[in-house]
């Protein structure tokens, strides 16, 4: 193998494939970075078993061939090499010369046949859906999937394709949250389970724009196709909750509050709950007026905000931090939040718009913090 | 105590003095900031028992009063309350009531006798500096103070003030910074020894602009004075080492590079030599060109620079990263570095302009490593 490309190409490649490699990975080989040049272009790939990355660049290539580079020094160097013409070139034994400037680095690289092949998708069973869309449905349901390993398939969103909408739903057994997204040429109906950490990588890889890319699905793959870059992730296995039986539809009390003023007020209070256990604080919702009450040894907080209210009065407590988390990811400038008593969970909802849209539920405290 | 201020203000002091409250405190009264309410005045202060930080705002005291608040949750509310009036108001047992928008947050707070009195100065030793000068002259050294409690007296920087100059001298037994600026008003002839760990604070409140600024110095203490703030920190007791004769004045290897180009390649090269141990680089110094080398069971690197060069070839290893602190804090395009022998410290001096602005020295390591 022998190129020659350019520095901050390499570059954005190398940092593009790197998400895919685990934090702690006790096999060297899955630490590496595979280098493949054929004809003009230069494919870069990793892969933690669970999700891979696969980029392409342009390249001149001299002659053509294969390697496998240690991905966290291989990715240190290039990114002080951002305005220089790189070149690379192996030798024997898997010797690799990367010369830059008039200096150069010889390093000790892995041979190929050690890497994990890739899952090769050939599937027609795909969706398509605009990054900003795809982006932001991640965004609103990663954040509330199970942490702990008790239940391996609530670590991942369920996703529902089905007439013309992507929903995607987590759940960790205090709160709920589920999105919906418009996709586009698609007859497919078909769920799947997305490990929640494949989603945060691919989101990453995602900007705001509006343009349309295809998601693939085949048997236990999902497989993302950003054009110069293919990112395939493994499904889990296994039958996700029936979710829809957890949200009711039965609500007492029904108020409307402005996003930016609860989540500042949660903010201020919780400084005081979260130095206490569950980060408990209460509300109490009365007519035009959503009291929230926090306390710990070195004080009390008492945050008062103007609302529509509609219904019964309410005194409930929440874990502050599940309230948050979900005000977090909501853009619209009011929401609704329904309740039904002070043991039954709140459902936030837009206030305007499809009603549709999103949905965050939230399992309450008992009152005095036990729970 | 009754008082209303703009949160933007208080949170800036509450910055500000924030500063001087240590990491691990084990008295929690030296978590607190003192509040003091006179006249049209505000003064927040904070001390670690070495170094005391005071800042003064302006506010509508409606009865005057002095109080000491937690510091750190003191400091989380009001950084969330920078567009807001807030309203400061003391009530019996020491509890503090803290209003604001609609709503409100009762802190209990500490008993100021409990407070320890800072240090007040009446020196009329003083030297002026601009703010610009005594942060560069901070940023020069306190890198290279010694880290360790071996020997106390290196964990601080010699200020030798003589001559309408100050000159700040720091070393750890392998290195040794020094660095020089001219001071204004002042016939003062002192040496005093300060902390690093102060001056490090006190340059973050330093700014890069001409404005001149008043140092006290008596007894055991500095004090900084820059108006509404004003910084005292101990100095450090016991005589310095004699620095002068470390810094040798014969040399048989002299060379001219640019700095950046430099910085650089020792960057790249240290990537695999911070793999290995004291992060080993030899230097091979000759006609024209030096080349720096670095090697690790994963490669090795040959960096090449062109260079000015006169007097003998030299082989000589360093410990990357002591060359890399000293590059970093230099401004200049290019400098000089004078060796002698391979088992004698090179120094880093500026190229052009006055010799004598500063002065970096840097012990070899043993080829291969050993020491």
């Amino acid at each position: 193998m022998q190129v020659v490309c350019e520095g901050l190409d390499l570059c954005d490649a190398v940092i593009t494939v790197s998400r895919a490699i685990g934090a702690r990975t006790t096999n060297p080989i899955l630490e590496g970075i595979k280098i493949v040049a054929d004809e003009d272009v230069l494919t870069l790939s990793a892969t933690d078993l669970e999700l891979s990355i696969e980029k392409k660049i342009k390249a001149e290539v001299k002659v053509e061939g294969e390697v496998v580079v240690p991905g966290k020094f291989f990715s240190e160097l290039v990114k002080k090499l951002t305005n220089e013409k790189i070149e690379l070139k192996l030798n024997e034994n898997n010797l690799m010369k990367i010369k830059y400037t008039d200096s150069e680095t010889v390093l000790q690289c892995f041979p190929v046949y050690e890497f994990p092949s890739f899952q090769k998708l050939d599937s027609t069973d795909f969706f398509g859906v605009s990054k900003k869309n795809f982006k932001n449905l991640i965004s609103k349901t990663t954040f509330s999937v199970a942490l702990d390993d008790a239940r391996p398939i609530l670590k991942g969103c369920l996703l529902e394709i089905e007439d013309g909408k992507v929903k995607a739903v987590s759940l960790d057994g205090y709160r709920l949250a589920l999105s919906v997204q418009k996709i586009k040429e698609s007859n497919l109906s078909v769920s799947v389970v997305v490990p929640a950490k494949s989603l945060n990588e691919i989101s990453k890889l995602l900007d705001d724009e509006d343009e349309i890319i295809n998601i693939y699905l085949q048997r236990n793959f999902m497989m993302v196709d950003l054009n110069d870059c293919i990112i395939t992730t493994r499904l889990l296995e296994g039958d996700f909750i029936n979710y829809k039986q957890i949200i009711g539809n039965e609500f007492d009390t029904k108020i409307t509050v402005n996003k930016k003023q609860l989540e500042d007020a949660l903010e201020r209070a919780s400084l005081l709950s979260k130095i206490g256990q569950n980060n408990f604080v209460q509300f109490d919702l009365r007519d035009k007026l959503l009291s929230i009450t926090s306390r710990s040894e070195i004080g009390n907080a008492r945050e008062n905000l103007n609302i529509v209210f509609g219904g019964k009065e309410l005194v409930i407590a929440f874990n502050a931090r599940y309230f948050m988390d979900a005000l977090k990811v909501i853009q619209d400038e009011f929401i609704n939040i329904k309740f039904n008593s002070a043991q039954n969970p709140c459902v936030i909802t837009p206030f305007e718009g499809e009603e549709e849209r999103y949905l965050f539920l939230i399992l309450p405290l008992r009152p005095m913090g036990a729970m």
